[in-house]
């Protein structure tokens, strides 16, 4: 063990043109690649560039032209997203990939504080990126209002609530909750409850309406369980509650897999068997999907996709071509598996 | 649906001291809020300022004053690390919370292609962070590199392989395993085996070497299993393999969670029971253990104090204070719960 040196002063030009003896503006062209420069000049200013360490500094002939070649992502509620949303790290991965090809940095900033927020509009509003993708994003915060009000190149993953005049990603949650119940209804069960969660945002709420649309008239309120969160201890509590309102329940639309997972452990817990008592599906076809026992039908969420799709949108409008407004949703199939 | 217009060039002072019909300089000293400029001068450069949309360029500012006021957060490995590892998350949120409090902002940078490694290495020498947290380094790669060749401010969270002269943030895998061992011997448990993973890092080669220690003199080499990466499937794999070697083993060291919740689902297959016919640790303290039925005794790892002590270790390179190379070690308590 010893102690770093104090840190150095990032070499400048001027510390190569002082160690070489030559001017500024003959480094200056040496380092921008341009000829007409003695062989005995470059030879000593390349010396010097390795003896002084100097690096050009990107940042700075970026700010010139206007342009930075990074694009942010920014994750809202992180503690959620990261902690238990299945899907996230699919999107980013997804969005890194695109941005890649096009040699574009992503550079992820999170927001789980006020202090987050004000320091993340910041930095949108004081020219670090090019572009933005917002993930989770909410009415009227400052990240909104910033990327409207500088007119930044961005695109939002999930439909922001009463932000119509953006691009954004995202899925058909109520036809895709609707289809998934059609298909559990098909199976023949007759007393089908949801645990819903997460009611408070697009994707919850529309996923509630989707199974209502699917039960049309056979729709029993008291067979649906509101849960705080999409996660495993809410399925956990959701299906008991269910089973102690109805014991003849047999079938059962968990509003993510994580929800489905604790559902089955519920029903464990209770002695019942599923599929053979009770049918279950949940939503993702997440990690959680495979891992159950039985392994979980699903609809599938095209992760990788939203991220890709949403990068090109990014892109596209770096490049100055035409946008759609408003939504592009991707397709959302149904992975038929054993749990129903 | 409409189209967005295409994107409107960046308002600059120019624009702003154009609109107002007052020279830049006077421009200048009101943006940085300089006194001696006349009250009407002021009110015709504000409404000038709001009407052409100007926002100072802080990355122009930044460079000028030679700091970014940005901490880069490596992530290599992405997949494994975004969509297996149950730390990222805690670790990277434990980061921002110093980061933040200490007014800068935290940018996520993913390494997930040999493009992306090249692209970040450039980022991180083109001056656009003043220091670098960097979550499984390997040895020799770009990053280190410029890392090392920059003496950009830096901390690693885990050993890298081979590099003890950089300051880094851990914890002492080898011997937490052997305590979690040690603690499931003294339950009683004699035919005793380990689920070992990831053995090419670093973390994994170390937790197989604790087990070792513990068992000392009874160490049977047949009742240790491989299996390639810390995850649920290859725990249920490994336990089969362990229980077709020797039906009559009592006790197993999973290398993680996710192994060790793998393994809980190859002993209900078996018709075994947990705790009763075989005890069972874990390694993480992950969400896996609390999920678990019976939940897990395991090493609690302190994921969100490892981001905390990473950041604070940059932040103090960045005032300039001392920093000790080599490794600081964080507590790792046994966390008892059902399944041994």
């Amino acid at each position: 063990m010893g102690s770093t040196s104090q840190r150095r002063k990032r070499a400048t030009i001027h510390d190569v043109a002082v160690e070489a003896g030559i001017s500024r503006g003959t480094v200056s062209r040496v380092v921008n690649g341009e000829r007409y420069v003695s062989e005995a000049a470059r030879t000593a200013i390349e010396d010097a560039i390795a003896k002084v360490g100097y690096v050009p500094n990107t940042a700075a002939r970026n700010l010139v032209m206007q342009k930075t070649q990074a694009v942010g992502f920014i994750v809202h509620e992180p503690h959620s997203l990261f902690l238990n949303d299945p899907n996230i790290g699919e999107i980013l991965l997804g969005a890194n990939a695109s941005l890649s090809d096009a040699d574009y940095q992503m550079v992820c900033l999170v927001i789980d504080s006020d202090r987050d927020t004000d320091r993340v509009a910041r930095y949108l509003s004081g020219g670090f990126v090019d572009g933005a993708i917002i993930v989770s994003a909410r009415k009227n915060d400052p990240i909104t209002r910033v990327v409207s009000g500088l007119d930044l190149p961005a695109v939002f993953v999930g439909h922001p609530p009463e932000l119509d005049d953006v691009p954004f990603v995202g899925i058909d949650n109520r036809g895709s909750a609707a289809a998934i119940t059609s298909r559990l209804l098909e199976t023949g069960r007759r007393r089908v409850g949801m645990i819903a969660a997460a009611l408070d945002r697009d994707s919850g709420a529309d996923r509630l309406a989707g199974f209502t649309d699917a039960l049309g008239d056979h729709f029993d309120p008291r067979l649906v369980v509101e849960v705080p969160l999409y996660e495993y201890s809410a399925g956990v509590t959701g299906m008991r509650e269910l089973l102690a309102r109805e014991p003849n329940i047999d079938g059962v639309f968990a509003a993510s897999d994580a929800v489905a997972a604790g559902a089955l452990e519920a029903i464990r817990e209770a002695g019942l068997s599923v599929p053979g008592d009770i049918g279950i599906v949940g939503f993702d076809d997440s990690s959680w999907a495979a891992r159950c026992s039985p392994q979980l039908s699903t609809i599938h969420q095209p992760a990788g996709s939203l991220g890709r799709r949403a990068a090109e949108t990014v892109l596209a409008q770096l490049r100055g071509d035409e946008v759609k407004l408003g939504g592009i949703l991707l397709d959302t199939p149904i992975i038929w598996r054993d749990s129903a």
